[in-house]
């Protein structure tokens, strides 16, 4: 039988751009923040300098260096034995990150194999069962199970199923 | 009403792979040989060398000097007037080419936006209306419409709709 698949997000989902924004704004600005700080925000308004987020997002070593998400990796490792997951990243608006978003799947996702690795633009075109991503504008056009990882600038939208973390993922899918 | 949409490849497809090999086989082992010359071939038996090929399409600069097919440019541009076009690569098998292959996608194909660009590895859960590709792995488990485009290592099958050039490809979907 077909494994089911899924279509998993990199950043705000396996990527932690959030607490890699965080380390960059207080390099950068000296100013500390915390993830609670930003909820509610969009890119944006998230930090007084409002084009921060461009700016680090468009700086080399940002998607190389950017931390795994929490429980991710063990996650992911453990869908993969009744799931086919595909990494769907929408990386082509920096073309800077295209290498270093496959290195960094390379070092911390080594049992993800190049096939099942997609870099795209939008992704109103992938057809999977599931996908786990942070954007509606990505969600909101998926044919399949839409899945909304927790992310700052999603917090007000409920018209999709939310997962918090890595853990709820896990207890969503265990079933299915 | 929504656009149909159409999945196009690049190498053998918009970029003529076959002519590079030509040109830098010439150029690295000094024998000149020609298209007709390689129909019903592979990649490793196309050429006396069997490796010349893995090697070329692992050489910096390779996939961003392959010379644009016949009439591709002024064929997609008439296309994406009637379709969304996806250009959609499978280019993470050489993580050298993804960077090369967008700077030449930019020279070459400036209409298609990023938006638009997919590199993966299968093509399995690209879902689109069309796919135009020159290899079976990516035709055969296609759900849409296949159509098939000549290459020599191609010219054996017949169990998907031919095109033998790009003004085939017009004429083919200019009533759809």
């Amino acid at each position: 039988m077909k494994r089911k698949t899924i279509a998993i997000d990199m950043d705000g989902v396996i990527a932690d751009v959030e607490a890699q924004f965080l380390l960059w704004y207080e390099r950068d600005y000296g100013v500390k923040m915390t993830k609670a700080e930003l909820i509610g925000k969009t890119d944006e308004t998230a930090f007084p300098e409002a084009d921060a987020i461009r700016k680090f997002v468009t700086t080399p070593g940002f998607f190389l260096t950017v931390p795994v998400m929490d429980g991710a990796v063990e996650a992911v490792k453990l869908l993969s034995e009744k799931f086919e997951i595909y990494i769907v990243s929408a990386a082509m608006e920096f073309p800077l990150s295209l290498s270093e978003k496959l290195e960094w799947l390379g070092k911390h996702f080594p049992f993800i194999s190049w096939t099942n690795i997609i870099f795209c633009g939008d992704k109103s075109i992938i057809d999977t069962d599931y996908m786990i991503d942070d954007h509606l504008k990505n969600l909101d056009f998926f044919k399949g199970q839409a899945i909304m990882f927790h992310a700052f600038h999603n917090v007000e939208h409920t018209h999709h199923i939310r997962v918090d973390n890595w853990d709820a993922v896990i207890k969503l899918l265990k079933d299915v």
